[in-house]
């Protein structure tokens, strides 16, 4: 058994929701583990994690404008200090995941044919994520 | 220290919530692992998990009925290419969970008296879905 | 490679957020790992976790604000035998976390500035609420 962590950075220009599977499965084949785990976690409160349809756009940009409806900048909130994308951030961070943990078999993420792992950004503004990768196993 | 994983179908007919609990101890228990962790993934991106209430059927007829007024089928999708439920079963889906970690102590899952874990099928026709087991300690 | 486990109690004064960040991190400190995951886990249904903003209480009063309007209590609701606030809290649970993975790394939660561990409890009357450390690594 070993353990293995490194840390990537993704630049995010705008709410969206951006790939990230490749520098996953990346740290996955350095860290040599064939069977494990891999946890994904990123380190802010105003983007998530979210395991989604890869192949068809139109199914993410549904999902984007869902939240937008269910989390609006318009209502009413307490803490506004940074703007209308401020508590609407954490909210929908809070309704998708911060951490993610996907099983390894022989060296490679076993998620489905139509699985990706996305960084889900929630701020208008341009920003550098840090997502931390922390591989298990034998 | 080990790691053990295993892979277990479920056969879906329709929307709703299918225990799994029995399931993912039988692995645990396969798995010699007395102190640990047991990740659940569910390779899918159309069902997902969710660890509910286990004893009272009515609370998880709640939880489905709120699911589809929150994310109803009539409303304006971009992506329909496999129908109303096909936008609706993604967005339901990263609103639960795709990963779950249970604790192991004494070779059992430490699931709380009313915890159960469930497949949340989100879509209408019968499918079969995957779940990856990876139990991980001493 | 070690395994470690411990539990700790959370009493809850009605619904709200309660941070346990210091508790999770003393139990990382007490399993002398240094590098690999922290995987918390509340043993309940009827509250859950979420990784939050831990500076502004604005920030967390607007998620709290936000799920009773999303999940209102007098919406129409089949199980409703411990009172209004019984499928509410179900349903409140299953849209955030039963368990979430932090990275360890030198001995310390990987968390970023504003992230902080808090159990959200959806429950009027006070309760005793229990959750699992079980931290992994080197």
């Amino acid at each position: 058994m070993a353990v293995h962590a490194e840390t990537f950075e993704v630049r995010t220009k705008g709410k969206g929701t951006y790939e990230v599977t490749d520098e996953v499965q990346k740290i996955v084949t350095r860290s040599k583990i064939a069977t494990g785990t891999a946890t994904v976690f990123v380190r802010h409160t105003s983007c998530s994690l979210v395991i989604m349809e890869n192949a068809a756009p139109p199914a993410r940009r549904d999902l984007e404008k869902f939240f937008e409806r269910l989390v609006p900048e318009d209502a009413d909130y307490e803490h506004d200090d940074e703007g209308p994308d401020d508590s609407t951030s954490h909210i929908r961070m809070a309704l998708t995941r911060t951490s993610e943990v996907v099983p390894i078999a022989d060296g490679k993420l076993q998620l489905g044919t139509w699985q990706g792992i996305f960084l889900f950004e929630h701020r208008r503004a341009a920003h550098r994520r840090e997502i931390v990768v922390t591989t298990m196993g034998d």
